[in-house]
């Protein structure tokens, strides 16, 4: 039996009706719908795609198909010299709704599905470039599309996995703050506890992506099931998104990945083939614009998806401690969803102001600083008496390093030794901006400086690897 | 005829009789000095090797040996079973002196040399690792060699040439300050217009050796001779130091580039052989300890140092403009060597408060702000009326990306576009770092806050490239 997702009402409207004026007609006289399997022929080329819904204020004068290859184009009316109809072939057991979702409500089904529930998925988008449209008038990108939207975008999500979407925000991920990881851990604990679940995919905007998972692996402990985290490049109408592979790879590795944790699914390459799943403590948005911008540092990814299958890296490669997925229960699983946003990081360089550390506006709104030092760890001999006055007045002074591969170690040189001397904590390999979160959270679960402290040096959620990586690099 | 280098007085010191108690009665015995290819045996091992110089502070129960593969190693005097000198190979034109220093002062010369003088290259030494020692009793590393004393160490750039060694400073990296980018600026523009070098090499310590090329790129403008900044990662007396082959690197690429300007040479892998230049305003310190920290970013390196070849990268890699070496004149050469460091660079973080944007301290303390944001540059909505406040009280405000790859783009998203909206100035493909150093050069360097921001959007020294570079990570 095919699981039946209920939807939210407002998903309803996402019809071939929203395609309009011009194209409306044309669809509509040769019985076109949303779904169907089209040929096209213009000036230059020849498709067969599929035909792709349309979103409130696209202009009337194109179509969006999605050609085999995955990618979305847009083609304009006036281009076209002829098209046609030619099977409904992606979805054999349609009725005769003409909407894609109410064809996903009625009884798309995968052939394997018809001998064992498909696995069931929960979506939860929180907006960003995943979830959004290019404005056609300004060329600029909107955050619109709802998580329903997303996967009415992308047919072949009804194969792997039964999905159930959910918005719970619509924000580019700039915009995200602690309170929002607060919000997105509270929403994946209750899926998680509702036992429903296979796994959890949360659609977000790329450029914090690696913060909000670096979040939700301190707040959530002990998950039984994979949480993982997507977004896109590009947008999801764009010919060259990214979005639907991502979207794809996200759910075989929640349906298929042994590990439970967090993790983050993006393209592996430039190359429109391969998904890596990143550890979500472990992970750095490294480009502004490629879709293989994210990348595991200091390790490999965690798991590649080629097409269906799931291909975990060799063991040896993995010196971070993975949990075995359990999806039988939910006992141990710990949620620790607050985080205290009073921590500054502050980036060093020539010129650094020595005594920006040691202003009094410094000691009345922050509790921690996270230093990004150069090298192995280092700040100018200027800084650190003002350090020490910081330490001094009760703030933690912690070190990473703005070289982002690699590990602090402060015992290497002068500087080094000097900055421990007056209390300076290293942290190791933690990354910069995982940092950042981890003093959030521990902040706001720890009940004295000290035990603060402590838990910074400890390792939680692999963001601190206590053996020397296989892969120094 | 060779030429004979000057070397300031205190270098005289540099002989054997640096070896002290046990380790200089040893080698008197055997009639060893500095320099000599000696074979060596211990219980577990044979070697043929060079006598090294041992520094001030070096124990006696040790001495310093090159193997033939480039590294150093320390052997302990107890464990030495059999030592003799086997030869002055190295060195075949040597007088009877005993110092490396003396010998290379008195006639060593390379094949091609009795043809034609050798060229001549500038080293001024700044400090760093490059320049230091292991402190054999705390395993730590001090700064303490001089530019001849490396120089010393490493007998094999007498086949490349004539180095004239001159200590500047003596400071690891991270105490460096934009007043000793002027000194290091004003010390290359006196070699410079001395018109007596072929190229110019300073050893830096690694951790803001980019930070300075960076600053010497803007400070010199069109240079008739390359100027090249080199480091090691490991220090030059320990076995695994890569301060040899990069010295060496640095001084054949000095001697063989058809281009003049500002480079890194640094390891181009973590295999001992290949040493790649980068572009003083393109590269990066990606690495707290590996060889092959330094990359050059959205770019291939400008040229590779394989053995005694530089093969400068593919035209259609270099996007950049470099400017052709011209020993023959320094006429066109300018030196702006001024530096204002009323710049702060902020990293915007999900929970980074936007009141520090627009706090009195903020205005009174600098003049440009210098954003790190997120993705295509970015920061929360929150922070817009901030920066828009900072704006109106007359700072500038840059936006870069935290990405590192890639290039900031403000239209594609309504955040971009409200930023640019109120003012904050893109700046591309432009490094964070090299962004703070380029708007202390640029506020001493122009006249009005509008004059400013138009050298801020303008290439001045290839560090915002203006076509999509080949090499798109």
């Amino acid at each position: 039996m095919l699981e039946i997702n209920a939807l939210p009402n407002e998903e309803k409207k996402l019809t071939v009706s929203e395609y309009k004026g011009k194209s409306l007609t044309l669809l509509t006289d040769k019985g076109i719908s949303v779904g169907d399997t089209i040929k096209i022929s213009t000036s230059d080329n020849e498709f067969i795609a599929i035909l792709m819904p349309r979103y409130e204020s696209a202009d009337e004068n194109h179509i969006v198909v999605k050609l085999k290859s995955g990618y979305n184009i847009g083609i304009e009316l006036s281009k076209i010299q002829f098209i046609t109809k030619v099977d409904q072939r992606s979805y054999q057991n349609v009725s005769t709704n003409d909407s894609l979702l109410q064809i996903r409500r009625g009884g798309a089904q995968h052939d394997d599905w018809k001998k064992e529930p498909p696995p069931r998925i929960a979506l939860i988008s929180t907006g960003g470039t995943i979830a959004s449209r290019i404005d056609y008038r300004t060329g600029g990108v909107h955050a619109a599309l709802s998580a329903s939207d997303l996967y009415a975008s992308i047919p072949e999500l009804v194969k792997h996995a039964s999905i159930d979407p959910e918005v719970l925000l619509n924000e580019y991920s700039e915009n995200l703050k602690p309170e929002h990881w607060t919000l997105i851990a509270n929403k994946v604990s209750e899926k998680v506890r509702s036992g429903k679940y296979h796994g959890i995919i949360i659609s977000h905007g790329t450029d914090t992506m690696h913060y909000t998972a670096s979040a939700l692996s301190f707040a959530l402990q002990n998950l039984p099931i994979p949480v993982v985290l997507v977004g896109a490049q590009r947008s999801s109408d764009r010919p060259s998104s990214d979005a639907a592979l991502n979207l794809i790879g996200a759910t075989i590795f929640s349906v298929k990945s042994n590990y439970s944790g967090v993790f983050v699914a993006m393209h592996a390459s430039s190359s429109d083939d391969v998904i890596a799943c990143h550890i979500g403590t472990r992970v750095r948005k490294n480009h502004t614009s490629r879709r293989d911008a994210f990348e595991s540092i200091d390790m490999m990814p965690v798991a590649l998806v080629k097409g269906e299958s799931v291909e975990m890296q060799p063991p040896q490669q993995r010196y971070v401690k993975l949990q075995e997925r359990n999806n039988s229960g939910h006992n141990n699983f710990i949620v620790k969803s607050n985080f205290d946003s009073r921590v500054i990081l502050l980036k060093y360089y020539p010129g650094f102001d020595p005594d920006l550390l040691s202003h009094s506006i410094m000691r009345s709104t922050y509790r921690a600083i996270i230093l990004e030092g150069t090298g192995l760890g280092h700040v100018s001999r200027e800084c650190i008496p003002k350090i020490q006055k910081a330490v001094e007045s009760g703030m933690m002074v912690f070190m990473t390093s703005q070289c982002i591969w690699g590990r602090v170690r402060m015992t290497v040189y002068d500087t080094g030794r000097d900055l421990l001397d007056i209390g300076v904590i290293p942290l190791s390999d933690t990354l910069p901006e995982t940092a950042i979160v981890k003093a959030m959270w521990v902040i706001a679960n720890s009940n004295s400086t000290e035990s603060a402290k402590k838990m910074m040096q400890e390792n939680i959620a692999n963001e601190m690897t206590t053996v020397t990586p296989i892969m120094d690099k």
